[in-house]
């Protein structure tokens, strides 16, 4: 019964695995469309998106099953509501890989990002899609350090969306106030879908410890 | 024991309804904080997001003691679990307000708003407020009728948000880039707000009904 469970679960986590590496796809293409004003290669993400939806019912009917059919125990039982929210964060993903899709499909055939700010979209679809990388990574190992050491790489990512917001402010700004709009929304839209990598990393040292990361912490400290 | 079941789901169920009073409750002062430049208000919502934090984590272990105790049917385990999605939702609807709260405490002793925009967010505050309390009345009453009405009522913040975009790519805006920014961030955390409502309302139907909005329309056509 318990190698039952341990093998399905370790089934579903693949699975989630999978999705994470599709929504880092997703986003490689989605931040290329909107770099290069690539229509077709817009259009391609919002296209697919509808496989993940797809792919996310399938995960959570799995999730339903182990939950169903194993009688789970505490520890375990923890784990499958982990698989459920898991799912969440990674449809959040692929919503917001969607995003960008769809500026960059609305501004076609003109570039949504002035000059100035490409190089950092350059650098944020770059560490988005290592984050979303380094989910599909944990979720197959559940190595728990690797895990911890996830959970600060988005520090790069703030610092860039910080970043962003300065150069806007600068009073040298030729671009406008809708260029502004664009990238205030595309870059809240890549420090979400780096936060939801987090997230996974988190619910991942949950997975494999039975701890929240800051639990423990507390417990080495 | 199905008995036990159902009034401890509809236990769960009263705590995010209350829940989401509570967020309700925090984005009326957060934007009554926004309007009014008013930085106690504004701090206020920060300090008291803690709790909030707090009684998630409590919702969360309710909902596992329902798993873990009841041995619960399919149907049932489909509740329980839309339980935990529930107080995601709601812990995101948490969220939206604090980012409301701390733009508006960021800016103090200015107004983040031009005036030209104020009564859009006035209306957006009101709309957010009344969702929250239609989440909260719906968890209570598991009324799938009044959920899919619910659903409805964020076209009205859609609405509101569009306008919203509208004046700033006005040639007429006066308030500059850094304005503009603020502008955007606060019209999406209102508009992603709506949404969560939408969710709970979405999740509302499911566990009253065993089926999705869509399937249940699809069965009544």
């Amino acid at each position: 019964m318990r190698d039952a469970y341990q093998e399905q679960m370790a089934a579903l986590n693949a699975v989630l695995g999978e999705m994470c590496e599709t929504v880092g796809a997703e986003m490689e293409q989605a931040t290329t469309a909107l770099l290069e004003a690539d229509l077709e290669l817009a259009e391609q993400v919002i296209t697919e998106h509808d496989r993940l939806t797809k792919r996310s019912a399938e995960a959570e009917e799995q999730a339903f099953e182990l939950l169903a059919l194993q009688a789970p125990v505490a520890g375990d039982l923890r784990s499958i509501v982990s698989g459920f929210q898991l799912v969440n964060e990674i449809d959040r993903m692929g919503a917001l890989a969607l995003h960008v899709a769809k500026i960059a499909r609305r501004r076609h055939p003109f570039k949504v990002l002035p000059d100035e700010v490409a190089g950092y979209f350059t650098e944020m679809g770059r560490l988005a899609v290592e984050l979303a990388a380094g989910a599909h990574r944990v979720l197959e190992s559940q190595d728990y350090h690797d895990a911890l050491a996830l959970m600060e790489d988005d520090d790069a990512m703030d610092d860039l969306h910080r970043h962003l917001f300065t150069v806007m402010m600068d009073r040298d700004w030729q671009h406008g106030v809708a260029a502004a709009v664009d990238v205030t929304l595309l870059g809240r839209y890549y420090e979400r879908f780096a936060d939801h990598a987090v997230s996974i990393a988190r619910r991942v040292v949950f997975q494999a410890t039975g701890k929240t990361p800051e639990q423990l912490t507390a417990a080495n400290a």
